[in-house]
C-alpha cells in the first residue's frame, strides 16, 4: 500500500466564519450562514449538472489545525473519546465533512448556504447528497445519545485553535 | 494555500469484493456483505467509544482508479454530468464515502457490514454517523431523480476498471 497519497485542492470557501471560535460546529447550527464555494478554472467541466441538486456534500481541509491527536474532547461532552468517535477536525487526516445547501451556480462558483467551516479552507471534493444513498437508520450514537441535538447551539470555542 | 496536501492511510479494508466488476454501487446494495477494517495500530487509540455507533462513515481512496475524468457516465444513467454531480470513483480526488455497519469492535479490528468498497482499499479516515449531524431534507436531487432508488439493484460493470 502506498503510505503517503497526495491531495491536490480543487477549491476554495468563502465563508464570513473568519476565526474559529463562535464558528458552528455542524451545518445544522449553521442556518443561513451563506458563502460561495470557488471551483478553480481546471475543474469547472467537473460541475456540470451539480445545479440539479439542492444539498452537497463538501469535503475540506482543516487548514487551520496544525496538531492531531488520537484523544480529544469534542464540543458536546466534557470527556475525551477516541478521534474516530468524534467529528473534531484534530484528526489524523485533517479532513472534514459538511452537508451544505447549494442556492445557484454561476460559472465556477457555488453559492452555497448552512456553512460551518473557517473562510479560506481548501476544498478537496464536492459530491451530490443523495438521500437513497446517504440516509440510514441508526440503532445507536454512543457517547453522543441526548447530545447530539445539541449541534445546533453550540459553537466553537477555540480549543482546537492554534492561534 | 498549500497546492499539495499529503493524506496518510489509517488502515485497510478487507471485504470479499476481489475485483470491480460485480462489486455493489453503494452500502445501500451491498446489506450483508461483510468485512473488516484493520485500523493500523499506531491509530488504535482513535477507536476509543467508536464500539458506541451502530453506523460510521468510512473515507477511502479508489486505489485501482488510475485515471480520472471531470465527465462521466455513472452507472445509474446514460448521459455523462461532471464528476462532481456523481459519485463515480473516477475524481480528481480519488476519495470515496460510505457510511457502513459497524458490528464490533476487537481490538484494532472494526466489524462491519454492508461493504461496497473493493478489497485492501486504504482507509483514510472513520467518523461516527449521527442523524442530527447527517440526514437532511432535500428538494431536489438533479439527474438522479427517479434513478437513486436503483442503487440497490445495480452492480459497478468494471467501466473505471484498469485491468
Amino acid at each position: 500500500m502506498k503510505n503517503k497519497i497526495i491531495i491536490e485542492p480543487i477549491g476554495v470557501i468563502h465563508t464570513p466564519n473568519k476565526e474559529q471560535k463562535g464558528t458552528p460546529i455542524q451545518p445544522r447550527g449553521a442556518k443561513g450562514i451563506k458563502g460561495k464555494i470557488e471551483i478553480f478554472k481546471k475543474f469547472k467541466g467537473g460541475l456540470l449538472d451539480i445545479d440539479g441538486f439542492s444539498h452537497i456534500y463538501v469535503l475540506y481541509y482543516f487548514h487551520k489545525i496544525a496538531e492531531t491527536s488520537l484523544k480529544v474532547k469534542p464540543y458536546l461532552d466534557d470527556f475525551e473519546h477516541g478521534v474516530f468517535a468524534v467529528r473534531s477536525p484534530k484528526r489524523p487526516n485533517k479532513i472534514g465533512l459538511s452537508v451544505v445547501r447549494l442556492v445557484s451556480v454561476e460559472n465556477n462558483i457555488l453559492h452555497v448556504e448552512n456553512l460551518d467551516m473557517l473562510d479560506q479552507t481548501p476544498v478537496i471534493d464536492i459530491k451530490p447528497y443523495i438521500p437513497d444513498f446517504d440516509i440510514f437508520e441508526v440503532d445507536k450514537i454512543g457517547w453522543l445519545n441526548g447530545k447530539s441535538e445539541n449541534c445546533d447551539k453550540i459553537k466553537d470555542d477555540g480549543r482546537f485553535s492554534n492561534e
